[in-house]
């Protein structure tokens, strides 16, 4: 049996992406998907995590639906980077199962209260909004995860700012909860994410296996470029959150630095920034690491062997 | 029947008197208390309320526990207003019943949800911590509530800080959601609760009525005389949580002005400041409105009324 | 002889009318005038003050330009209130003298710092760029003052937003550090200015004088009342800043309350405002203290006879 | 002749260095040291620049003191850095000239616009709060001067907090006044003088000179030394302030890059932060621009040559 995982998310290409990841390696074990609203609507993304589902024939996983905007703050989307659907540029197959009848929130309690203590590791790659309230509604499973990482932030670089990452700024509030809470939290960030660019030799490598899912992902792959070429002058597109769950399929795939890290909830300028003080060693109590060195072939080995392995679909 | 409401409290000595005075009126159907870490823990003001309902002989009133800090900071409780066990002053009775097995923020959102709208009332006397997660999990309950009663806030006049009151300084983000939802919300703040002083007199005529829940109303006033004098200088303390209770018993006991009204989150010396633009006359889509003026007769009525009306227990 | 004042003030129509006060009456020494951008550009309002005293033929008062924009934040100026000149409504004469050729920083600094301790009283009625400028770069006139007695912010009401008024939003930072220095500060906000409401009894009154510098005063009346009328609801126009002078001729006009006060400069809401702490009596060190309740009466005598002794022309 | 420049610093071991560098340099024309309330108090550090001339027999250029605390806030000092003094760890010399007669803010606006526009490079070393006072004060200097090159700030690390500098963190509002004046700004920050490492082979050079300054040098860079390692963690102290000097008298020994910077006013974690926004190529109109790489040796080439060029004594 895999590590157990939730995966929360906002799909989002490189979500999508994170997803066949998830599904087509039997390290993990993918308890369920939660949404969030974040690069799209909530009721667009959650359409988007059935619609990847469907793609790899994992009819088993459960997909809960959670917040529809941040904590405090409006939801702002990103429409710009994700096309107006939030997965523009391939044919989506009709989802053939809804969503559970469960919220996120509490789909994310309920896993963690009823499986045993330090199981379950939370995969966060959108605003942190669920993750937040579940914290706040049941603080107990803040000492019974196994622990959270998350794609988001970075040191010290932003794309939604100047020095802010999207699913940070989109919540900063929430990130200060996560971040803020004992567990264990390794933040994948830009710094670590842009690292992980899909180069035309990597995406022609994917295309090679020659299914349906590769061909879906290659389409992905190609809008990603294409947005990420005009709106932030990209040449290959980062792809942000496999790293999370490459992270968990092997941990030697990404070389990470104890460092005290907390999120700037105030500032004009800085607003999201995920703060890391790193002038000296981390005292032996920290809680947090982020992403700091990629292998980048060890990455995209990982992303071709799940590919691969979801073959035809994936049936589970 | 009365108005169906969910009493959202921290009792706290002012919260039992607005339990009782909601209990003690036919006017009010109380279909829940449900509780917040404020005045004291989440653990203690629970047990409070619990045992409130105990002495009133109130079994059929189901009460939730809540959210044990803010969305966002560390919780803050008041044990210099109303000591350690945030009842400080009196015997409570045993509560022979426990809390129901469902988190307040399921409670609030199933019984909105699951009652006709625009049928249940809420009344805030606390952090407005479960308001609002009620708020972001189900955001439906906004267009499906009545209204929303609270007491918190000031006009502009503060407890907390300056210009701040307890239970939004606790929590200013969350207070931020309830504001800024689109539903009616009357706030009923320091402006108001101020004239709501519990004279000598006052306490006499309660305590005349003879019961053991009119002594257990005396007995927590002799408290509160104690507590507001030594720490914040009062010669009679303000009984704040009922007003909010009473507005709904009988409107014309306060009266109210629209105007715009909106959250500090971010000032220095105004963190948690209810803000209210009076410059001009409220717009007409204008959603917010404060007490001004309690009839204070007519108040101190009702008050006694429903103390004489609860008689040797109520037992429902 | 009278109390030595400098004027620090962007006139605007009762700017002008608190220069006329302080030219009228004897037992005021009117040392100088510094002008600071606030109700227009620093161009126009010093051409504004060199123009009111040519109204006055008040020849030997010297006129020191101040700084052209706040501490840290552009300059905005209110034209919706005084016009595009910030005089608009008259027909000023030209001023047959200049500004001096010495910064309103220096005036303020050398004034204070060449007079005996303890005889100099500042009077600003904009923005408080020069004062905190003065204070930074001469740190020794905050002992050496007799005092300060500004027209600024409000207990707890606004104008140019809900709860902050013009002077003390546009240089907020400058308010913060006038108001923490330690010499004493007497604040005459809106609170009591709103007060000082100019009738058409009262304004009559005025023109009752007869001569040209009373009818200068009803046309600066008149185009006052227009501008409030219009911008902000107002039926009759305070007369903000000539109450801050009246004060200083005769303490009686103006009750005031000693209470600690300080600028918030941090809020989204309460930008500029002045918090003061009302629950508790002022510590015995408190330097600071605001204009609580006008005699109607007396000030308007005060204006009327300033204006009347001004008569044709001042000549000094 | 070399370029005219003000040195604006609070000497400071590094800020010494840097005022040894200008002397010993005749690419530069030191027309003045201003000296502003910094690393320590304005007593102690004005003391130390007059110190540090005597030490060079520098007896020509004027010292003028500047402003003893920051725009807004309290001033902060530095003592575990550069201890009680301000210069631990050498024996100053007593100095034998004085302060000249003016300030600090007015040397620095009398100078700039006493001479050819264009001509005047600001080169402050230490908090902005005197040039922001100038800007204030006569805004006609942002247009005259030829450029400022500052040391302070960092791309995106901190000193004094996680990622901020001390320059900016104790005057944020000046440097937020100085960062969006149009003059052309270029940022020597910690990302570029932590690569001016003085280790002990460097020291050595210095050393091998054989003149009193050198051993003053070598003196100044032992306490260094010590305090970095223990408060800092660093093996060699970093040699701030002389870089700024530095690219002035060869701008090849620091690579630039031109980006937006602004500064951080209001964030919790991130107060003083200099927020470069590296996401695009700078626009065309950018005024901003930030070391980026140091020719170490070419730096340490210039040191060694100025300290040896001083001699026994500079006598000028």
């Amino acid at each position: 049996m895999g590590r157990k995982i939730i995966l929360d998310c906002d799909p989002g290409h490189d979500d999508a992406v994170a997803i066949l990841l998830a599904l087509g390696n039997d390290n993990i074990d993918l308890l369920g998907i939660t949404t969030i609203g974040g690069n799209q609507t909530l009721h667009k993304v959650t359409y988007n995590a059935l619609a990847v589902l469907e793609q790899a024939h994992a009819y088993s996983v459960p997909v809960a639906a959670g917040c529809a905007s941040p904590l405090i703050r409006e939801l702002e989307t990103a429409p710009g980077v994700h096309g107006d659907t939030g997965l523009d540029g391939v044919d989506l197959p009709k989802p053939s199962h809804d969503v559970i009848g469960k919220h996120a929130v509490d789909f994310i309690i309920d896993t963690i209260m009823g499986n045993e203590p330090k199981t379950i590791t939370l995969v966060p790659t959108g605003p942190l909004t669920n993750i937040a309230m579940a914290v706040r509604k049941e603080p107990r499973i803040v000492e019974r995860v196994k622990e959270v990482v998350l794609m988001g932030g970075g040191i010290h670089v932003g794309n939604w700012s100047a020095v802010a990452e999207f699913n940070i700024k989109v919540d900063p509030e929430a990130a200060h909860v996560v971040f803020n809470a004992s567990w264990p939290v390794t933040m994948i960030g830009l710094n670590l994410t842009h690292q992980a660019l899909c180069t035309p030799a990597r995406q022609r490598d994917i295309e090679s296996i020659g299914t349906p899912t590769a061909d879906f992902v290659s389409h992905l792959m190609d809008f990603f470029r294409k947005s990420y070429a005009e709106n932030q002058g990209f040449v290959d597109p980062p792809v942000h959150d496999p790293c999370a769950v490459a992270y968990l399929l092997d941990p030697e795939v990404i070389t990470t630095r104890k460092a005290p890290i907390d999120i700037e909830t105030k500032g004009d300028l800085t607003l999201g920034m995920t703060v890391a003080d790193l002038r000296a060693p981390a005292p032996a109590d920290c809680h947090t690491q982020f992403g700091e060195k990629l292998d980048v072939d060890r990455f995209w080995g990982l992303i071709h062997d799940a590919i691969a392995h979801i073959g035809e679909g994936i049936d589970k």
